[in-house]
């Protein structure tokens, strides 16, 4: 028994390996009071609970991307710890609200492993679930990482890359919203008169405001997630990396993107699944952030008028506002963009 | 119908015309957590719920500014989007309590409008009002900014100034305070033995300590209040403003005065109104803030023999301690001064 | 009367004196989150409400770091505010668990005296208590801090040094503990399989991971304790100071080698007791905080047969990793070390 963890090399996994991650983690209005003050989110029906109450919450739900990095960060002492990248996500799919006063924890499966042709390296597919105290799923997603082996001569297992889908079925959305009365849902009150049929597909929305991040703001979220991943917080050792720098988690870019896509979606209050998406270049405290969307797809949800989903692809940039949508520049992403994300949202019809 | 908000401009306000804010807001715990974290006001009555009930209150009410930041924050994206500077305040009135858990929405009608004569901007009067769940006005105040105007060219409606008191009057205050059982009140407990006839008008207090502020900290305060003021957050885009840096939202100093005058002012547990207040110099990042307050006028409140009030003028420094209460140099400003404040707060008699 | 409270001078103390210090605090979830953001803990028993029930508790306790700054806190403006130094702590025991909603108030009785030779300081030694709603208290400690004197020649008590012990009697451990279900307690959930009966005497763990801390953090983590002393918050000051920088709270390295050991000790969830701490070298921000745990010895507490206690000594240093244990360097502590903490850990058995 060793007495501290290293975490898990390439070699560690094995296809179909359960992985109950620890400490289970209890949402607060104090979790949800610190992420409003890093991120300053002002979509109603998570800000107020006499709003969410009117259109049929039984209060004011967690954000949506807190689950997510609460789940995520459980994962990371038993996934990533020793990951060289993040390589991606896919089938993101929130499964049901998560209040205040709930209780989320985390498990992993293996689906797919794939050693790296230097034998260095592997790339670990994980299909990860965040519960409740119920044992509810309320969050489901595969990620990708690549992992760096402990030993070159190791052995490694067969390869097995699994099949993703491009997109989440907008017909298994939803599970986390329940039923909208809509005519309840004010829409002064939440920003914007514009609802599903106001949106054409196609449609670029410039989010027009820019955010600095601090090295204190990305540190404190970081950690209220009980992410451990070492290059969030440890200068000395960041030092003698790459960068130079720490590196800020990129759920934090997501976060800060989301947040600034309110002036624009403002009724698109529940992102019910994310397709995938990709860190297209690392962010450093001092850069100012901004962000864009597209409208990518519009559908109805089967069995629900109260709400459509908008597929959106919000893409963020650092030091350059995004009037002018920046995206590619020739077959290479603009070198500004450091996030393009591929999600659906849900918006009153 | 645009897609995204750009604010009001000069010309796009009417005389009368009421504006409903959006983003409703449930104030928790968890606000009150970070409140203290960034200000660390020590008054007894907003710090225990033990205090609270054993004086009157049904427990600790949330901190009164940080009911103004909420309410002021909900005011910025409709009145003060576009503005060039805010020029002043008048008449606030702290209506009722707020207790965690009360949710907040803002309306603000336009009381007064004035076309400046260079016919690029316009002052804007607005009565703003902040109500609780059940409609009940928790607070009012009138703020007038100096607003751009889209279009120079366009029509201004008539001038309209209203006409402005210059103190609230004593008797209208006290509506967020209960009756307080004074010999319930703990006066070690509270930090102080002084109250309210132990203070003579003309006395100054230097309240001593200095707080140097940080860019994250009034980042993740003017978050906290949804106020979404581009001068403040974003680095990029100040760096070719005429200051060169984010501003910190003038409120932040209040609240950063406020703290610092619980030495010298413990028994001053509640402000009741605001009489006016200017914002003499900015403050940016790395300085250190210090206060001194004088008292301007004693006066009893009809029908409670509780409390009584103290007119306070608080004045705020940066880098520059106040042991000899800097306020004018000549006929301006003494240039370290940066805020000076004029309020009315409850104490125990 | 004077206006403000320029804290207390060495000739200002009595042998006997009951100090009850200003502003109880109710401590809430907001707090809990606040403090796992600023410093990651990941216990399980702290984190998660279901995991706690599960064991025995009613919900999840709060941090004792967390309690024990809080109660300090309180101290400070009646103890420390014209200290010169803090040169330790002895006796330190959680006598009872704390729960978000709690109110701790503290008060502190003056059990020595001893003027040092300069006359111009002495030192003064506190029993302080931390009580809660009812009176009960959750939380005893002695510290004894050197302090300046108004008046070189004012007349200074005669000499008291009380005698203290050089560790808790690991007997009169466990008051903040309630029996635990060892059978419901998951140690896959906690992080860890190790239980007591794993660690050996003398085996030293390296906790692996640095975290650098930022201006906004420790400033955010002191005042949501109401702690006051200046050093921390006035840069303005400080660069007049013998350090030119603002001194980082001692009880801010304690935390974070707290979070950081849980990578080795994940279950030794709950501080029972403080036997001694020195705080060897200031911190300030921008360093890295590494740390590395001995276990000094072990012991059953009389009476249960749920939870053990290992006697830890935990080291922090700066901008140094601690793979090879760094502490002492000749007879001086190494150049690196800033903190060297004894205490009592439960563990279940």
């Amino acid at each position: 028994m060793t007495n501290t963890s290293a975490g898990n090399f390439f070699e560690d996994f094995r296809l179909g390996q359960i992985l109950r991650h620890a400490t289970p983690r209890t949402v607060t209005v104090g979790d949800v009071a610190l992420y409003n003050g890093l991120f300053g989110p002002r979509f109603a029906v998570q800000s107020s609970d006499v709003f969410a109450k009117a259109i049929g919450y039984p209060r004011a739900p967690v954000d949506d991307l807190l689950v997510f990095h609460v789940v995520f960060g459980k994962t990371v002492p038993d996934v990533s710890l020793n990951a060289v990248a993040n390589l991606g996500y896919a089938g993101c799919c929130f499964r049901a609200p998560v209040y205040p006063g709930d209780t989320l924890a985390a498990t992993s499966e293996v689906i797919g492993l794939k050693e790296n042709t230097s034998r260095k390296t592997g790339i670990v597919y994980v299909r990860s679930t965040g519960t409740n105290q119920d044992g509810t799923p309320v969050l489901e997603y595969v990620r990708w990482v690549m992992v760096r082996k402990r030993d070159e001569a190791a052995p490694a297992p067969a390869d097995h890359v699994p099949r993703l889908l491009a997109a989440v079925d907008p017909n298994l959305l939803g599970g986390a919203c329940p039923p909208i009365d809509v005519g309840a849902y004010d829409l002064t009150l939440a920003g914007s008169p514009r609802r599903f049929d106001d949106y054409r597909v196609g449609e670029k929305i410039d989010h027009v405001d820019g955010v600095t991040v601090e090295e204190a703001e990305h540190q404190i979220a970081t950690r209220l997630y009980q992410n451990t991943a070492r290059i969030h917080f440890d200068q000395f050792a960041a030092a003698q990396s790459r960068f130079g720098r720490r590196l800020i988690y990129g759920g934090h870019v997501i976060s800060l993107a989301r947040a600034l896509s309110f002036n624009g979606l403002a009724n698109a209050f529940h992102i019910a699944g994310i397709n995938g998406g990709r860190h297209v270049a690392p962010l450093f405290a001092g850069a100012t952030v901004y962000a864009w969307s597209e409208v990518l797809e519009k559908s109805a949800i089967r069995g629900r008028n109260d709400v459509g989903a908008l597929r959106l692809r919000t893409v963020a940039a650092k030091d350059r506002p995004c009037a002018d949508f920046p995206l590619k520049s020739g077959d290479d992403y603009d070198p500004a963009v450091i996030l393009d994300l591929d999600y659906w949202a849900l918006i009153p019809r």
